[in-house]
C-alpha cells in the first residue's frame, strides 16, 4: 500500500486507529479454547467487530511465535483474513545484517503479505535497506518506545550535538528511504518529544503505541504530530481486544474501537491540515 | 547450560568454535532438494561432520522464518538433533517490551530448547530481563556488530563520557545480570575494540562473528579477549557450511571445522590463563 492510499483510507474512515492483535491463550475468552484454532477465531471476531473503525492491524509476532508452528499458522490465516485495503503491520522488531534481513523481508512481505514490518535500528543501514527495496512496503523503525527501558539508551545525548540517540537515529535513517517507505515508532507517553521529532521528519508517518481509551493523550498527540497526510497511526491493543472476556467480547471490542475512532474524528476536525 | 559446564566443554574439546547453521535453499547442494526436508538433512550432515570440533551451534532464525511453517519445523528438528551437551544459540536478535519478551523467551527456551538467544539492546532493561529469569539460559546482547551499518549508530560518542554507544550499552546492561547469564556480540572485524571491552566486562563470554578460516584474526582475538574461563565463542558459518557444494559437502565442512579447531587449540596453548 502506498502513502496516498493509506491517507485515503484515513480520510474516508475518519480514523487512524491501528488495532494490536496480541492474542494470549491465558487471556482470551474461555469458550474459544474449545475451537480448533482459538487464536484465529479470536482474531477473526475482533477484526469483524472493529473493521468499521480501524484502518490498520498490527499483530505482535511474539504472541504467535511463542505457540510454535500452530502460532505461525494462526498468524498466516489472520493476515489473509484482513481485507486487502487494510494496512497490516508485522510487529516483529527484527534487524540483522544485509543478506539475513533479506530473508526476513521474504518472510513477512512475500511468504506472508504484510504491508509493513517494525525494525530495530541498532545494526544500521544495511539491516534496514533490504526492506525498503520492496515496492509499496514499509519499514517502521523503533525510535522512542513507550516502555520503561526506553530511558536506558534511547535518551542518551550524542556528543555535543544536543541530540538524543533516538533523534540522531531518525535524522540519519530518514535519508535511507523517504516518507513513502519509512515510518517511526514513537511512544505516546512522550508527547513532549513529538514536536521535536516533527522538526526532523515533518512528512513521515509515526506509529504511536501507548494510547488507551483516554481521549486526553490522543488530543495532544494529534496537536503535536498530525501533518498534511494525517501522519499518524495510533495503536491500541489491550484496551480493545480485552475490553471484555465473555462470549460478547467482540461486541465490546467493537464499542471500544468505535469510542476511540469517534475521538479521532473529533481530533481530525480540530487539527486537520489538508 | 551454566558457565562452568560451557568452560568444561571448551577445555575438553580444545575448541570454542560455534558453527552458524544458516542454510539457504539456493546454496545447499542440489541433491538434497529431492529429500523431504532439505534444510534438516543439510543441518544433520553438517552437525555430524563438525561435532568433534564444535562446542556450539547457532541457527540464524531468519533462514528458517523465511520458509514459513516448514522452516520452523526444520529448526525445531535441528535443535532437537543437537546433543544436549552442546550449547545452542537462537540468533534471533529479538527485543520487545516486558510481557512480549516473555513470549519470545517462551518460544525459544521452552517451546524449543535453546540455551541462549541473541537480543537487540535498543529497548533497554525490561526487554532483556525476561530472558535472564530462566535458569541456566543466556541472553546475548548485540554490542559491536561486524556489518557495515555498525558504524551508523554503535560508534557514536555519548555526551562527554568518552564512551561509544556500544560501550555504554555493555557497561549499563552488565548490571542487569551477570557473567553467568549474559554475553555480548562483538564483531571480530574490530579487534582494536576488544581490549577496551575486556576492561568493562573482564569475565563475560563474547560471541564473535566475522572470523573465517583465517588464522590471523583468530590469534589477535584470543590475544585481546580470552579470559580465565575461555570467554570466547567464535562463530563461523559460510566458510564451514558452504566449504563445498558437492555430495561430499559434509566431509569438507568437517575439514574446515577441524582446521579452525586446530588453530583454536594452538591459540589456547599460547594465551590460556587457566
Amino acid at each position: 500500500m502506498n502513502k496516498k492510499q493509506l491517507f485515503g483510507h484515513i480520510k474516508s474512515k475518519k480514523s487512524f486507529l491501528c488495532v494490536g492483535l496480541d492474542p494470549d491463550l491465558d487471556k482470551i475468552p474461555k469458550h474459544l479454547l474449545e475451537t480448533e484454532d482459538p487464536i484465529f477465531e479470536f482474531n477473526k471476531a475482533i477484526i469483524d467487530a472493529t473493521l468499521p473503525y480501524a484502518i490498520a492491524y498490527k499483530p505482535n509476532i511474539a504472541f504467535y511465535e511463542s505457540l510454535g508452528i500452530h502460532g505461525w499458522d494462526s498468524l498466516k490465516k489472520t493476515v489473509e483474513y484482513i481485507p486487502q485495503e487494510i494496512f497490516t503491520i508485522a510487529d516483529a522488531k527484527r534487524g540483522d545484517i544485509g543478506n539475513t534481513s533479506n530473508k526476513y523481508a521474504e518472510a513477512f512481505f512475500n511468504k506472508m503479505t504484510f504491508d509493513a514490518i517494525t525494525l530495530s535500528p541498532y545494526m544500521g543501514y544495511d539491516s534496514v535497506t533490504p526492506f525498503l527495496n520492496h515496492k509499496d512496503k514499509w519499514a517502521i523503525l523503533l525510535a522512542s518506545t513507550s516502555n520503561i527501558g526506553a530511558m536506558d539508551f534511547q535518551e542518551l545525548m550524542i556528543g555535543n550535538s544536543g541530540q538524543k540517540i533516538y533523534e540522531k537515529i531518525i535524522e540519519i535513517s530518514s535519508k535511507w528511504g523517504s516518507d513513502q517507505n519509512l515510518m517511526y515508532v514513537v511512544g505516546a507517553t512522550r508527547v513532549d518529544t513529538l514536536a521535536q521529532i516533527r522538526k526532523i521528519v515533518p512528512d513521515h508517518f509515526l506509529l504511536i503505541p501507548g494510547v488507551g481509551a483516554q481521549g486526553g493523550d490522543l488530543d495532544l498527540v494529534c496537536k503535536y504530530a498530525m501533518n498534511n497526510f494525517g501522519g499518524l497511526l495510533i495503536n491500541s491493543a489491550r484496551s480493545i481486544i480485552y475490553a471484555d472476556n465473555s462470549v460478547d467480547f467482540a461486541y465490546h471490542a467493537g464499542l471500544a474501537a468505535a469510542d476511540l475512532q469517534d475521538k479521532m474524528a473529533t481530533a481530525m476536525l480540530k487539527y486537520e491540515r489538508w
